[in-house]
């Protein structure tokens, strides 16, 4: 087995100074959570990530710019540099990023510039303006924190002779691959995006040599990755159209000079096993109490959990809710649409607009359709996993109409917990889709009539095609958990490597 | 020679009443002009076209619904049914559409919604919406007015044995070739597409429905055309991504079922001879000489001539513009910047949005770097032909930096009549940019401070460079004018003939 060095922005573990010393948690987000499935089970395997805190820069420079061991007990602990451990850790290297850069790379780059690009979000008459300053936060942010991290990951390989499994993670380090490959030839390098990949027309928003630079960028692995077949076909057209590289269509192929490149699909998942025992919970069970009322008497319950991110396309969520409720008023008083949103990146402006349209259209849909002691829209503001998982027990819908998603994971818990034979609602433009769209009703993000009439039809559906279609579901979310990502990554690498 | 049936919403020629009787008027728009020099050349052709007035309707009344002879003199003249004319004429047959129907038609479908998507302008978080009116719309306006003009088109064909070549123009007609194709199976049909044609990704804004019947639509022909091979070769990924055909992308050609398809790139030109011909009027150099102050005493004019459109890019232009005298506050009362913009679509919101926001940015950069005596931009709302060629004739830097287009004209005409050694700057997402680019300073549109930069190259550049650029381009566009534009793909379109 071929040791293993994985780099992504966020890590595994972040440390925090309090009063009583030095704290250490595990970190929050899907990615983290499937990536240590990985990482726990690896003889060999450094987790390359950016210090999130000042406690995790002290922490790197304590060891010297070294990678430290935490260990999983399951709760997270600093191992010291002698102590051996007999359970499952992750050697973590901290790459230190002063804020100017880091704002820079992350607050100008990759957020929100690279994601409005590749969800698709900018409406080009008006925006974006690329200026001064984002060639300067391109240059000495993206460029330069791409160019640190190629240096940590390089030194890593070189510190195992050179052999290694480089697994890349996301858009913020699409230049990663080709710094990397220069001083390590003999790397298997992959690069996992895991947010849409846009067709070449979507990339013509970024200037001719950025995003040259980041096609050229991931053609220096041997492997770059996606979750649809789609997204993986979309990067082959990119390949051929924007640095005129020779490509494959059908073998998901691409020569580009004297290498060859690899599209492939492997759709995430979520831990299954985890997300089963936390639907079990007293917690979630205490929560799941105080939503019965929705579902008592006949009632049926709507269900949405997401960020407030433009791409996640509530506001037409709520107003196709409308809409449903303008054609059957009888509904009025039976049917609860409940969203649990997490406010999200508040600070950019397109994210503060996008939650004020959201709380305008809720007003609007409440105040044209209240009764008494009853609102159509029980909006909640909160980021709470245990309460979302008592919300998709008990939703008789549940909506996912994003107009562009990478993945989307909540649809994929939804189904395993749901208790009511839920019907799933799936935007036709998640990465979910090509798993779960035979078992969901297909939703057309942009179309408020479309998803209206499918809520009624999910609403109305006889219980046995209900229950059928959850079931198809839910056992296409139990037979490919994040595990099984892992795993068939992990063995298509291993049969690169020379 | 095969007979030629001609299909497009606006026709050569329109009637009107007047105190004096019926009148008739030339139609206006570059595709006129070029598909009236087809007509005037063929034997037997016929145009099918929309009645613009009622005067138009009533002609084709009088007519009985058949087509209506119109000589050129050059001066468009109705002749009489039993009238021989020996000189150009066009017989055209005039397709009465009810207003509501139009509205639908055209109002809602082919603009704002094919044009915006094509263009790429939805920004996707908030716009657009697909309503229960728009499939109304999209029902009862685009696909019944198709089902019109096809009924009229396969009309023509069968008149004539029914074989024919069949000529559709443009996205208001994409359904009508597979109608036609349905009863008449020995035409030979072409569609030329003479706006952009996005990736696969942009067509996702449409619900599955539409964007799978427009596909069809166009593969019921023999050739699908556009400006360029980029077109080209989105449409072939389209076809692959959308209806699942089997696509030769090296080819350019699709097998769907047991057809044929091939997408062939023919760019559309001007018509050399009148626009060099304008160019030598009195009207043009009476506008010159109202303009020449502009580039006395070593003065330098930057020129740009559009219609209000947000797919122009107007706003970044100027902007680009202001960030270039703030760099070169030494330019300020030395280089002055005239735009001649046709206001456009002024009833569509997105449209007064857009002319309001160009407003904003004239009196933002007016303000900012005005002296006395001296504006930096002179704005004229207007259309006048005359005054842009006096404009172009001027120019030191002609800028066309549009967001998308699916060629551009006024960047071939400037280039043809330009007397100063003017430097074209052209976006490299028009279509004309496939043949120029070489012979001009190429522009990122989302790009301020990339735009301003090549302003100050254009200006400042050796004069013999700026001639070598100019007769480059001026060669190529009189190397291919509009004549040649028709004959190739007759020529194509003959060979295909069964």
């Amino acid at each position: 087995m071929l040791p293993v060095v994985l780099a992504s922005h966020r890590g595994p573990a972040s440390f925090s100074r309090t009063p009583s010393g030095l704290t250490v948690k595990r970190g929050a987000g899907g990615l983290v959570t499937a990536l240590m499935g990985l990482a726990e089970h690896l003889t060999d395997a450094v987790w390359v990530c950016a210090a999130a805190t000042e406690a995790d820069a002290a922490v790197a420079a304590e060891h010297e710019g070294h990678s430290v061991e935490i260990a999983f007990t399951p709760e997270p602990e600093l191992l010291a540099q002698d102590e051996t451990f007999d359970g499952p850790s992750v050697n973590v290297r901290y790459v230190e990023v002063d804020p100017e850069r880091h704002r820079m790379f992350y607050g100008e780059i990759a957020n929100p510039l690279l994601w409005f690009v590749q969800h698709g979000l900018y409406g080009r008459a008006m925006d974006p303006d690329i200026t001064a300053e984002t060639h300067r936060a391109f240059d000495e942010g993206y460029v330069a924190v791409n160019r640190m991290f190629a240096d940590t990951v390089a030194e890593e390989v070189e510190q195992r002779g050179g052999r290694a499994i480089v697994m890349l993670q996301d858009y913020h380090f699409y230049l990663v691959g080709e710094m990397v490959r220069e001083r390590c030839p003999d790397a298997v390098i992959s690069h996992f995006v895991h947010i849409p990949w846009p067709s070449p027309d979507g990339w013509r928003i970024l200037p001719p040599t950025m995003r040259e630079s980041l096609l050229r960028g991931l053609l220096g692995c041997d492997v770059v990755a996606f979750h649809t077949r789609r997204f993986a076909r979309n990067f082959l057209a990119c390949a051929a159209e924007i640095v005129d590289c020779d490509v494959d269509m059908r073998g998901m192929a691409m020569r580009c000079g004297d290498r060859a490149i690899a599209a492939r699909a492997y759709p995430i998942s979520v831990d299954v096993e985890a997300v089963d025992k936390l639907a079990a919970s007293e917690e979630v069970a205490a929560h799941r109490a105080t939503l019965t009322s929705y579902v008592e008497d006949g009632q049926q319950l709507v269900v949405r959990v997401d960020r407030t991110d433009p791409s996640k396309n509530i506001v037409r969520g709520f107003r196709a809710f409308g809409i449903l409720l303008d054609e059957h008023p009888e509904l009025r008083g039976k049917v609860t649409f409940l969203a649990s949103l997490m406010p999200s990146r508040t600070d950019v402006p397109e994210y503060a607009d996008y939650l004020a349209q959201v709380g305008a259209v809720v007003a609007e849909v409440n105040a044209r359709h209240h009764m008494e002691g009853w609102q159509p829209i029980d909006l909640r503001l909160q980021e709470d996993l245990a309460f979302a998982l008592a919300a998709y027990q008990l939703a008789d819908l549940l909506v996912v109409n994003a107009v562009n998603d990478g993945m989307n994971l909540v649809a994929k818990e939804a189904v395993l917990v749901n208790q009511r034979d839920g019907v799933l609602l799936l935007s036709e433009s998640t990465g979910a889709h090509e798993e779960l769209g035979p078992h969901a009703l297909t939703l057309h993000p942009f179309d408020l009539q479309q998803q209206a009439d499918a809520m009624w039809t999910g609403l109305t559906m006889p219980t046995a095609d209900r229950r059928r279609l959850l079931r198809g579901a839910a056992d296409e979310v139990r037979g490919n958990d994040v595990e099984r990502w892992l795993r068939r990554q992990l063995d298509d690498l291993l049969a690169k490597a020379p």
